[in-house]
């Protein structure tokens, strides 16, 4: 791909400026109708060091509208951010609808180097780049416009140019010692880039590869394949696109009907139990810690069925400086602007720490499915969207709990009613609880349908039967402390 | 990816029938949405011998209304296809807007058995891949539904299967040799499989695995597919899709403004060169014959730049067994129907013969261009689908031949009105041809941008000074026997 290219004629330098000066105009222009049409637009600049990409993108943005774009420099991942999933530090800084993001150096600068610096096996480079494709696609069909760029130079050009800024005593420091490795194996480096490009050059986020020699010609070529990109993706409305077959194991799981929630345990088992359990919990708390484990228990479940409570008996057992609980409701509108996995990406735990999600992510496919605050390609989507993060959630090497606390239709009566009695208790029942009670069958047929495609073999969703809520916290706890032992 | 695949749980007999009925119902509802919507769906049934993909599709076809779809079925290609570029007797079958065409087996099939039986060398095998990932991508791009289906079944059941119907003297006929070598092979056509997948696994177009172990269950996972892929079409409108960067090398050509087309030649030399020149060429018509040669002759130019004219002097030399003219005019209502660039497939010359166009898929990039007869955006990708088309014609091994007719506005303007004012010739003059001229500032920078993006190395253009109707005659001629030279 990148050696089939052919660089494009460079036209007079009088030429140059006068394009230049139309598609900076053009841009500015754009900008406008991009914070019209709410579109978020990601711009990544990747290529060989010294290809002059900083130069050019400060060039570009020097007359846009600050307010409405921002500048991402990705060079090392920061100690915070080693102790994140590979894409955390791509994923929490999309941009939001209406806004440009550009990107100096993407996830393909830190996955070649690192391929190339034997810092990966095979099959890691592998999984890293199906990853990537995984989180291109999402960004596209969640209605990003995603712009690719490769800023190229030749082997030649490159050492003069790091010779140059070597020489200079104001500029030596920019020269990395990774800059003069890639020159010295500009041929093997060409080749991993070769494939990287090929590999990852899907026509909906399709590669574009600019002929850096002169700094102008370079900034003219970016500024015409973004104003035209943009061009055609303000055109577009959402689109539906083509669900895909589902790729991960997945677990044979029973419907809800077949689940009878009421089951009990005796007031003396509870207390014997939990005090062990939780005991036993807190000593995993340490391995966890320092065996840099990542934990994430993800909580779903009919309302009142108990969630709260059950959460607590397992952060009881906590020590709080390793763990937080994040309450999931509505998205805010800096929330609702970006995909929908991101405010779950940004609440990802560090390595060693344990995250409970009080409500989660299949939100999309419950109340957001139910109510219609997305599309029906949207959430038909979001099974396989779901796996797929879940999926870079294990690679990253966390253990992944997921609770269905359970109960019947009846059972949720009762305590709705025992709420609204209780003038202690009457803010924890709203009108929307009863409203969502109404529509009990929809939302079971959308539970079944979500534990049916979600039940990964390596992140299956357990049921918490929880019309005794004693034993639910039983059974959840006793859930918790084996799953991680399993992986201690 | 094959490999990856996890078969969903088989439901029971009696749900697979339920919802057999459900999909089929739906199915007869959605082929009256195609229609209306004019939306075209290819569907493509690739998979194992004896994986059962003509019984299912049989059954799938059953209540379908047959005014709508067609079955093709693409064995061996021909003797006629075979002197053919690989893709052409797929590109003439695709169905028009509004109907649905089934494939049972495609492209793969051919490809991959070819490289299997090692009929292709790893170059070719490379070449076919990158075809048929830039078809499936043009085909979506100009608003095709592609839904790709591949039939899986296990060695041991494919075993069970071939002896059965090989013990049946009935069914014995059904069983190919290929079926039994690939059953002996099966691990070998597996990883060709995985791989030709993986590699053709776009988004835009994914592929669907069907586990084929029960007939039933084939047919439901089909007709499921199938309808969720058709209502996910049917909900899109018409969409921009990106423009992709050149990849094709590019001579560097002069803007029309640059060529003086008054060059002249004297009488005498004209008929010299005349006679030694369609004498050269008929004895070059032998020797494309015996070669097996295909010779495509492109014209395009002003009205009135003496296309008719010089045409006639490139057949007079040839054997008319071995040639046809293929007048261009706006497309019939089948044509427009489909792919644009499907009229100019279907009229591609046998090897060893030649095909002279007079207009050409070029009125992509001018008439349609200028008259919005297609959007921006399909004007504008268009570049690169014609020349991912003439790189077709080029692997196939023909000569492309491509001219343009020049002359200077002034000279149409005479000519215009010497054939207006001649009752013979007022035939030729129309409104339109005086609507064309006043355009003639639009046309040219659509012209220079056409041969700018479209003159790659392998077919560039070529412009005949045409003021002067003789010198355009014997420069074309001259172009013509030297290009086949090279070549023979």
């Amino acid at each position: 791909m990148l050696t089939d290219f052919v660089k494009g004629e460079k036209p007079e330098a009088e030429e140059i400026e006068a394009r230049i000066d139309a598609a900076r105009s053009k841009l500015a222009r754009q900008q406008i109708q991009i914070k019209e049409k709410k579109l978020p637009v990601l711009v990544i600049l990747d290529g060989w060091g010294a290809a002059g990409k900083g130069s050019v993108l400060g060039r570009v943005i020097k007359e846009l509208d600050p307010r409405f774009f921002r500048t991402e420099t990705l060079a090392q991942p920061t100690q915070d951010e080693v102790r994140r999933p590979f894409l955390y530090r791509y994923f929490v800084r999309i941009p939001e609808a209406g806004k440009i993001s550009f990107f100096d150096s993407s996830w393909m600068d830190e996955t070649t180097k690192s391929y190339l610096l034997d810092e990966y096996s095979e099959k890691e480079y592998a999984n890293h780049i199906r990853s990537i494709k995984r989180f291109e696609r999402q960004l596209s069909d969640n209605g990003y416009l995603l712009v690719k760029l490769f800023f190229d130079i030749s082997e030649k050009e490159q050492k003069k140019r790091l010779e140059a800024l070597r020489e200079d005593s104001s500029t030596k420091w920019r020269v990395e010692k990774f800059d003069r490795w890639q020159n010295k194996h500009y041929k093997t480096c060409r080749k991993v880039y070769d494939d990287y490009l090929e590999n990852t050059n899907q026509f909906s986020a399709p590669w574009y590869i600019i002929d850096s020699k002169s700094r102008k010609w370079a900034e003219l070529q970016m500024l015409e394949i973004m104003t035209r990109a943009i061009d055609t993706a303000l055109t577009n409305s959402t689109r539906s696109v083509p669900i895909l077959q589902n790729t991960f194991p997945l677990k044979t799981m029973p419907k809800l009907s077949a689940i009878d929630p009421n089951v009990r345990i005796s007031d003396d088992e509870y207390r014997t139990r939990l005090k062990e359990l939780q005991a036993e919990l807190s000593d995993l708390h340490n391995r966890i810690y320092h065996k840099r484990m990542p934990v994430i228990i993800a909580y779903e479940g009919w309302d009142a069925a108990g969630k709260g409570g059950n959460i607590k008996r397992v952060t009881a057992a906590l020590d709080p400086r390793g763990y937080e609980v994040m309450p999931i409701a509505s998205p805010e509108p800096h929330e609702k602007a970006r995909h929908y996995l991101w405010r779950f990406w940004n609440r990802l735990p560090k390595d060693g720490h344990i995250t409970i999600f009080d409500r989660t992510w299949y939100g999309r496919v419950m109340v957001e499915r139910l109510e219609g605050f997305c599309s029906e390609n949207d959430w038909q989507r979001a099974y396989n969207e779901i796996n797929e993060f879940e999926q870079e959630l294990q690679d990253w090497g966390a253990v992944l709990i997921k609770f269905w606390v359970h109960i019947d239709k009846d059972t949720q009566l009762e305590r709705f009613n025992a709420r609204a009695a209780d003038p202690e208790k009457q803010w924890k029942i709203t009108d929307e609880d009863w409203r969502n009670r109404e529509k009990w069958d929809l939302y079971e047929e959308a539970v079944d349908e979500m534990i049916a495609k979600t039940s990964t073999e390596y992140a299956p969703w357990h049921i918490l039967e929880s019309d005794d809520k004693h034993f639910a916290r039983i059974k959840a706890l006793e859930i918790i402390t084996s799953e991680i032992k399993k992986r201690l």
